[in-house]
C-alpha cells in the first residue's frame, strides 16, 4: 500500500517520524508492504509545503531545523492553509500532530473531520479529537470505511489501543489507575530532593519536558485530557477534559513530598476512572502511594497504566524512556495498522 | 462468524472457558457477530464426545464435575481418539488445551498440524506447539488461509501476541527480562518468610498452583519453554526448551532468600533473552533483583514481562491475579480474533 501523507505539525515528534521511517524505509517496503511519501508538510513557524510528487524530507527536515521556511518546496500555490491542504487530493492520510487545545480539541478536530470527509485515512497524536470527538470520529471513519487511529495519544508508543481492539475485545473495563503526565511526574520527582516548585518547573522546561507555559501539565489538564480519551475509547464513555475532577500539583510542597517519604510513600499525581452503577467517576489528583506499589518506582518521564476488566483483575502497562521517538513510533505503529487494515 | 469448536482438554481451563462463553454469549453475538458451539470435547479422564449439532455443554460441564464419562453425550461412534476427533469434520476450530509436554510439544503439535491441514482455525493454550514447531504451524495456517493465535501460552489472557501483532509490527525486539512461571514465583514468596522448598512445593500443590509433579515449574522447563516461545514469535528464532540455558530454584534456600532481602534484594527465576550479534542468548535461573526493581514486587502468581525495543527502550507488562479464568479469557480473546480475521 502507497501512503502520501500530509502532516499537520513538524515539531520534535513530525521530525523523528520523518527520521525513522527514512532509516526504516526498506522494512516498511519488504516487510510490511508499505511505501510512503510525504506530499504535505504543514508547520506553526515555518511555513506550508505540498508537492503531489512528494516532498525532499531530508532537504525539507534540514531546512526547518536551520530555522528556514518549506515555502521553497511548495508546488500547490493556491492551498495556503491546513484545511486547503486537506482537501487538496494532494494525500491520502492525515498525520495529525498540531499542538493540544485541551478546552477544545481545536483546530485538530476540524483536521481529523475534513481528512475523513474527503476519504483519507487519519492518524492523530494529538488527543484533542479523541477528547472533544472520538464517538463522531470513529463513527464518520467507519462510515467511510477509512482507518483512524491515535495510539501515541496516550503512553506515546505503548501499545495500549492496539492490545485493546486485538487482544481485549470481549473484556468489559471496569475501572483504571494511571500516572500519564511527564511534567508533572518529571517534577514531583525533583521536588522530593528538596527542589522548590519553580525551580523543578525550570528545569523540566531546559530537559524540554516542560513547556513555555506549563500549565496544562501542572493544572492537570493534559492528565485530564488523557483520562478523558481512555475513558471515550476503553469504556464507551463520552467525557470532555472539563468532565474530570481535576487538580493539579501547584499545591504539593517539597515538604508534602518528604513527610510522605517518611511513610514510605510518594505523591503521584494519578488519574483514575471507575464505574459507579451507570455512572463512569473520573479524577485527576496528587495522592500517596505506597513504596510497595508499582507507582512509586514510575518516576521522571515515565508512565505508568493499570485496568481492572471483569476478565482480568489487574493489567499494568509501564513505559520508560519517553520522548519524541517513542511517540514517533506510535505514529508509525498507526500507519502500519492503515496499510494492514485497508489493503484486505 | 459461526465457530464450531472442538476442544482437546476440559481440565480446569476448559470449563472456565465454557461458562465465559456462556456467561458473555449475548455479547459475543451481538457486538461481536460471533455464534459457537462445542462439537467435540476429548478428557483425559472423562472420556470423549462429539455432536455435529452441538453438546450440551451445561450437561457436559456438570458430569465431569461429579466425576462422570462424556461418552453417554457422543454420536460419532466411529471417534475414538484426539486425531480421528479433528479429522471428523465436526469442528471448524480446535481449542488446544492438552497437558504441556515441554520436552517434545507432543501431542499437542499433533493436534495442531492435524486440524490446520484440514482447514480448521487452530487456537493453542499449550504452549508445546510454540516451543517446537512455531514457524512450521505459522506458515501451514499461512498456506491454508487459517487463523493460528495463542495468546494464553505466556502471561494468560495478557495481550502480549495481539499487542505484538497489532501495535508492534515496525519494532525491533532487542531482548526481554521476565519473571513467567507462577509456582516458582509463589514457593519463592513463601520461602522468603523461612518456609523450607518441601513445604512451599506442598502449600503450592495444596492451593492448586503446583502439579502433583512440580518438576517441570521448579526445574524452571516451563519457564524455558514460555522463553522459547516468546524468542520464536517475537524475536523470529528458532529455540527448542532444552535450547535454554536453565537453572531451576531446587538451589535456592530460604537462607539465601533471607540474606537477598537483608540487602534489599529479592531473588526471582528470571526468563532473559537478548542479542549477540545475528546470536539470540537465553537463560532462566535465578537471580537477586533489587527491591527498587519493579520485578521485586511481582509476588504470588503474578507475572511480569518487559520488553526492550529499537523504538521503545522499556514496555512492561505485568499481570495480577492469574488462574484457570485469566487463562480462559485468553482463548476466548483468540477465538475472538479468529471470527475478526476469518470475517473479512
Amino acid at each position: 500500500m502507497q501512503l502520501d501523507i500530509a502532516m499537520i505539525g513538524f515539531g520534535h515528534v513530525g521530525r523523528a517520524l520523518v527520521r525513522l521511517m527514512q532509516r526504516k524505509s526498506d522494512e516498511l517496503r519488504e516487510r510490511h508492504n508499505l511505501t510512503w511519501r510525504i506530499t504535505g508538510i504543514s508547520t506553526g513557524r515555518h511555513g506550508l509545503a505540498a508537492d503531489p510528487n512528494g516532498l525532499d524530507v531530508g532537504a525539507a527536515l534540514l531546512v526547518v531545523e536551520s530555522g528556514g521556511k518549506l515555502d521553497h518546496f511548495h508546488r500547490l500555490p493556491e492551498v495556503r492553509d491546513n484545511l486547503p491542504l486537506i482537501r487538496s487530493g494532494v494525500a491520502n492520510t492525515l498525520v495529525e500532530l498540531s499542538t493540544l487545545n485541551p478546552q477544545t480539541g481545536q483546530p485538530a478536530l476540524d483536521h481529523c473531520r475534513a481528512a475523513l470527509d474527503v476519504g483519507m485515512h487519519v492518524v492523530t497524536a494529538n488527543k484533542g479529537p479523541l477528547a472533544h470527538g472520538y464517538r463522531e470520529l470513529r463513527d464518520r471513519a467507519a462510515v467511510k470505511r477509512r482507518a483512524f487511529f491515535f495510539e501515541s495519544t496516550v503512553m506515546d508508543g505503548s501499545p495500549i489501543f492496539a492490545a485493546a481492539r486485538e487482544g481485549l475485545q470481549g473484556a468489559d473495563l471496569l475501572s483504571f489507575r494511571a500516572i500519564l503526565n511527564s511534567t508533572t511526574n518529571f517534577i514531583l520527582t525533583a521536588m522530593e530532593t528538596g527542589t522548590s516548585f519553580d525551580e523543578a518547573v525550570r528545569q523540566a522546561q531546559a530537559m524540554g519536558v516542560a513547556e513555555a507555559d506549563p500549565s496544562n501539565d501542572v493544572d492537570g489538564w493534559d492528565a485530564a485530557t488523557k483520562t478523558a480519551v481512555l475513558v471515550n475509547v476503553l469504556m464507551e464513555g463520552d467525557l470532555r477534559p472539563t468532565d474530570v475532577d481535576r487538580t493539579g500539583i501547584r499545591g504539593v510542597t517539597p515538604q508534602m513530598l518528604q513527610a510522605a517519604m517518611a511513610k514510605n510513600q510518594r505523591i503521584k499525581l494519578l488519574c483514575r476512572a471507575w464505574r459507579e452503577g451507570d455512572i463512569i467517576k473520573t479524577r485527576v489528583a496528587p495522592e500517596p502511594v505506597s513504596v510497595t506499589d508499582p507507582f512509586a518506582l514510575v518516576t521522571k518521564t515515565d508512565s505508568i497504566l493499570r485496568l481492572s476488566f471483569d476478565v482480568l483483575p489487574g493489567l499494568t502497562i509501564v513505559e520508560e524512556g519517553a520522548g519524541a521517538e517513542t511517540t514517533a513510533f506510535g505514529v508509525l505503529a498507526d500507519l502500519l495498522a492503515v496499510a494492514r487494515h485497508m489493503a484486505t
